[in-house]
């Protein structure tokens, strides 16, 4: 929740190959729980300890990659208030209508310098985490459904302009950046982490030439045991795993990189560190974007480099 | 950090009867860091990764408890709003002056109807986590030393009047309530327990005949094998545990309670869910007052209930 | 694995009041896999990853306890001169045929100077533990039905001359005392810990005038997270805990203690050293006692000392 | 513990380049602790929980690998037994007198048939773990110096001839193999791994044209949390990590392989299940070596297959 109404990421509408490996993966695999299909042939899920109806939504479509990615508001006036800041900033906005997603209410939809299409919402039915409002246990069976994620916790693009990207999220939304990695210019940002939150991320971003592409959406687990369970598991069900267990320099999260059947890249990670507006950003040196990415290894691989959906 | 400005926990002034002890306590078995002892006799300790110059400070008294507990807000403006927002509130407010603690701007402050005093301040000198803000490593071994908590994290405190609190902090400094335990009548608050961040809980108040007193200071942990190593580590240093490790039921996070060498509780904790104003509270009822404190007993101890500094 | 070819506790015959009541608390909550019923009524357990048929086994009775507790042997002739070494010691020895239990071989039953009946066998079944034995997953779902322990590791039981029973152990069976706690005289034990392999216990003895007695069944689990875990399943399930989770200051293992319907206790642990025959008996003084079974609180509460079934 | 008397895995006299820098890795970053250094300019070490002398002893030269790797046995008549087991199935023994290493009794030298050098001896000198035999707390100090492994666990030798190993130390030494990996004509092993107690490998072959390679030396931690905190500090001291965190479809074990100065590799693992001999051994095709040996990645390094000492 940034100090201008934006809570948290929402959802992602994600486009997949084929629509029946992709409820597979994300519904037996990383144990989403589906809840519902829509006319267009959408399928939504949700993680077990979200209580918003939906935070994934598959498409099926001819190319993998990322629709849109959505913030909830913290209410209809917040959204209002973006809406038409936004405007005012010279960002063009759309309003797609209540009920074009299942059990979500208005959306406001904008494109971002980096060509990626975001949307803003104040309305999501709560269907609840499975427990009763009133003397809940810890936690339900569905927590081990699967890799079972707590929550779809934030994504990292890739595009053009992550300067222009960084202007609005901070000047409009309320973003704040947390970490940064600086080309050999010592000037220009090859990444950037912002949260609207106290997370180390809400969201991130890579400079890249070709628009509006996916790197990866981000679940976020228990613990570090967690992220040893979820290895095995897609070990079991041959997941293709990126790289991973290992930790993050950027957010010290603790992190599998995996891919989904149509190649969308997908992370399961725990932990970080939690910060807010007043602390000084970190910077990391292109030198040193190794350990940034992974402390262990302190290099990057191949694959996390290259592909991107 | 909530929608009004206010960041986060920032310091609690807490009174020990002996002041050596109570050094040892904080800094070799807590192993919080010691960074200054002002005119008054006071110490100023901080968490290993926290980056502001202190969050606990020690004053020598007649009797233990706790002198004030302060947030940090946004900055100058956010401050000056506030404290303006108070006094129309009707809370009468004082200014101490910068300075007064070593390396902290000016504070305002004001008592909550608890009896409690609380303060608000926009400023303390960024000294850091050990590590440089330009390629750092993921931890210190800091990250070792003691007990070694992450930050500050909340309190949790007894006193009349709590529907006055709650009230006062919804409304003028943009908390919201997560969870919260009634009485038989059904709609009588015995606890509640607020956020200004997504975090399961910023503070929280117990019903109280006695006004302004202290149940617990917690401390943050990383994982549940750092809880462990929390309940080893008093144990070697013969620290009186009250209960635990254990899970609470409120907030879910994982827990020991213990005492500082002047009888005040301290709580080490890791986990819990994160919330966001729009999720609903969270009820329990009087009758299961039991696992709503302690999960995994399913009843109170005697400790738990009577004893308050 | 001893030297003198005893490998591991095998199984445990354990009465309770109802039966119905004890294969939901053994199959659904402790999590074991249910085996096989036989035509006395007897209800057969295995957990996950054991290999033979069956490690509990129920009987239904008026009083709760303990009938047997039984132990593999590495082979039938290891079998045949364990029996003429116990007949020579002085013990006499029965034998029960093979199939008495379930894929059970013969076994070789006997009085312990407690007054427990021990067992010695060499053959049960090998089931497997759900995985092949060609080209196995790293676990199966089964490791997550329940509390789901590992296996079945030891027990502690309580009766009279258990100075006899160690000389018994080591001299014949091949046992060698890991740790021990002395009464105040400095000389007679109140308890000792024996080992039969590298395990910190294999089994383990507490002085009481009363022979025949179970103090508690215990059940390995992989991590302290899981002890986390099945304190939490435990209070879902109105399990009535002991104390817990906390560490044991003999053999450092990470403890829940609780009881099952019928009264008798259980334990679920993790972790605990390993040692060897050469190593030197680690000694408690009675004095303290406390932190030598309950590390954190460093005092026994009234339960462990007051209930055996 | 085996049946015929062989303990454990006691010590590796391991090659180093550079004596320095193998002590500031040993010592240092590894964490384990010197406990003397001989008139020959070997330096010895032992893990903070080992009770003997020393386990790893470091040797200059001018190639690095493994000098030696022993075995302790249960006592001194076992010594003399299996010396003259060793010579009657025709293995030309050595002896090495008493004092040769410091504070370790004589030792019984013999190569096996994949060109490396074993010993065995009775005698090594218990310097204890830093905790009295009276009333230990649960851990110490050292438990946190560097990576701090609990022991040095087993190793993994290349070499050719292993099913003449294998006979050796089934026939004579009383091992049981737990695992093996079997090559394409579905006969020969590629890979065997042996156990003398119950854990899953005291010690572990592959088939490999040149004698008296190492693998690795391999050293145990407690949790899969000590295995991440063991990657962190590798990367804080700049160790070339060869893969992990990751677990091994063989044994499960959590594991971390890395190298020391000198190009030797090291593990560092956590985990893995406890077997018997009377367990099948578990089978890996060649064409799922892959998982068999990196569970999660279910492929082979570069590294792994080409590197050894």
């Amino acid at each position: 929740m940034g100090m201008n109404g934006v809570l948290r990421p929402g959802h992602a509408q994600i486009r997949v190959l084929d629509l029946e490996e992709g409820i597979h993966h994300y519904g037996k695999v990383l144990g989403l729980l589906e809840t519902g299909r829509d006319k267009q042939g959408r399928v939504y899920f949700k993680a077990w300890d979200e209580r918003d109806h939906n935070s994934v939504v598959l498409r099926q479509a001819d190319r993998a990659g990322l629709d849109h990615f959505a913030f909830k508001v913290a209410n209809k006036a917040t959204l209002e208030k973006l809406d038409s800041d936004l405007r005012a900033y010279g960002v063009p906005t759309e309003r797609i209508p209540a009920g074009e997603m299942l059990e979500t209410g208005e959306r406001v939809r904008f494109q971002i310098p980096s060509g990626h299409i975001f949307e803003l919402y104040a309305e999501k039915k709560d269907v609840g985490n499975g427990m009763p409002y009133v003397n809940p246990e810890a936690w339900v069976p569905a927590a081990e459904h699967g890799i079972a994620p707590i929550r779809m916790d934030h994504c990292l693009l890739y595009g053009p302009d992550i300067e222009k990207v960084q202007k609005l999220l901070e000047e409009v939304l309320g973003f704040y950046v947390t970490e940064h990695v600086v080309l050999e210019d010592g000037k220009t940002d090859l990444a950037i982490f912002l949260s609207t939150s106290i997370k180390a991320h809400d969201i991130a971003f890579v400079r890249h030439p070709e628009p509006g592409k996916l790197h990866h959406i981000s679940f976020l687990l228990d613990s570090w045991e967690k992220v040893l369970r979820a290895a095995d598991l897609m070990s079991m069900a041959r997941v293709s795993i990126d790289i991973g267990p290992t930790r993050h320099g950027i957010t010290r999260g603790e992190t599998i990189y995996a891919f989904d059947p149509s190649g969308n890249r997908f992370e399961t990670f725990a932990g970080g560190y939690q910060t807010y507006p007043d602390c000084q950003p970190i910077k990391w040196t292109i030198d040193q974007v190794g350990p940034a990415i992974f402390y262990h290894d302190r290099k990057l691989n191949e694959a996390f480099l290259s592909v991107v959906t």
